[in-house]
């Protein structure tokens, strides 16, 4: 299988980055062909601008969705982009492993959504969720965070469920462009736990790497043949 | 009133931008202090690195909370972040305007929430939400998009309520630092619209900013008082 993992943390020596390369080594032992974007190794640009074009469409305007619809056709995404796209297209699994910063992605990794998801290619128009670009591949996320688990808890926690928190990248981006989406592996408290917590961590992940390429997805996402031209749900005449 | 717009669109001659100038100049003709921070034309940098500090506390391991806290103590954030902070801390509503990107805010503005919402000066700890550095100021979204107000309907849009798409923005970033958060404003299937049609919403969002300075906030966020240590609800005693 074909895995590309999406790294986004400064810092080589972090738990963050101890749980890419657990993924790095046990997937790979696995047989499994890995690639790693690095964001900050890549010194990876997130800003979405007329740069990440060789040519525009309409110099005039700049439109980012109809220019990378252009550019994608006719191959003037620029290289960075180009080659992220490559790996995009070429795994079966995505892993995308980061930091939660501001209950999501770093900026560093939004980016790399922004652009990498090329509209035209990856989705457009009705080609969403069970009709879009990447149907038929996996999706995962890994993430540390500083906060502690209760702090989650739908009832009680005082942020409130964290699947909600992550709906826009988990249902908004990755099942908007087809992924089947795995169950998150979170990363509680990192900072404050003593080191043996944290191996037992990197051991946990391990474990479940084990078996993640053959795991079914967590989530359900609209199917867009229950939705109209409007894209609000068909109702069900009763009979 | 000390008003910070802060702008992330590519495109000057865009409907996002419009909305910024409509709101620049309706707020500027009120008689308030209107700062703009334009974060294309700064060419804002917002991938969060090593490069935001002048000095490191600890150039070995780089941990950001630490350093943002470590550098607003010793005036070591990068003068780019540090002009930011200042005008975020100078303001008595913040306005962000963006077109919507993945169900969130572009990366050039995910950058800017994560560099200037520093630790240890807007928030640590248990100072969040109403405890949070900026509590007393207001803060509202003004966002574009392609897609059409019935794709979010809570009950039948195929993508769901578009306030918990923007819960993470909205209570995770905004709230968590201590802001009353205003109605969103959003513009929805810009693209796709008359030109008559535009400056309609433009009108809308005029009369609108007419009275925003003395709106009253729409979301209520979790009350510190309310929670124990471990930030669960204090369950209230039956008697």
């Amino acid at each position: 299988m074909n895995i590309l993992i999406v790294h986004a943390h400064p810092e080589a020596k972090s738990f963050c980055a101890a749980l890419k390369n657990t993924a790095v080594s046990e997937l790979t032992a696995q047989g499994h062909n890995v690639e790693v974007s690095d964001l900050y190794a890549l010194n990876f640009n997130p800003v979405a601008d007329k740069n990440d074009f060789i040519a525009l469409e309409n110099p005039d305007y700049f439109n980012y969705a109809l220019e990378q619809r252009h550019a994608v056709e006719n191959n003037l995404l620029s290289p960075q982009i180009q080659t992220e796209l490559e790996k995009l297209q070429r795994c079966d699994l995505l892993l995308l492993n980061f930091p939660l910063y501001w209950f999501s992605v770093p900026a560093i990794l939004k980016g790399w959504i922004d652009k990498v998801f090329v509209s035209g290619k990856i989705y457009g128009g009705r080609r969403i969720y069970n009709k879009a670009g990447l149907v038929g591949k996996k999706a995962a996320i890994c993430l540390t965070l500083g906060g502690q688990e209760q702090m989650f808890n739908a009832n009680d926690g005082i942020h409130g469920d964290i699947n909600i928190l992550l709906k826009p990248l988990i249902q908004g981006a990755l099942g908007y462009v087809g992924f089947d989406v795995l169950k998150p592996f979170i990363a509680w408290h990192v900072p404050y736990i003593s080191d043996e917590q944290r191996q037992k961590i990197l051991e946990v992940w391990k474990n479940r790497l084990k078996n993640i390429t053959t795991e079914n997805k967590l989530y359900t996402f609209p199917n867009l043949d229950n939705y109209d031209k409007s894209l609000r749900k068909i109702k069900k005449e009763n009979k």
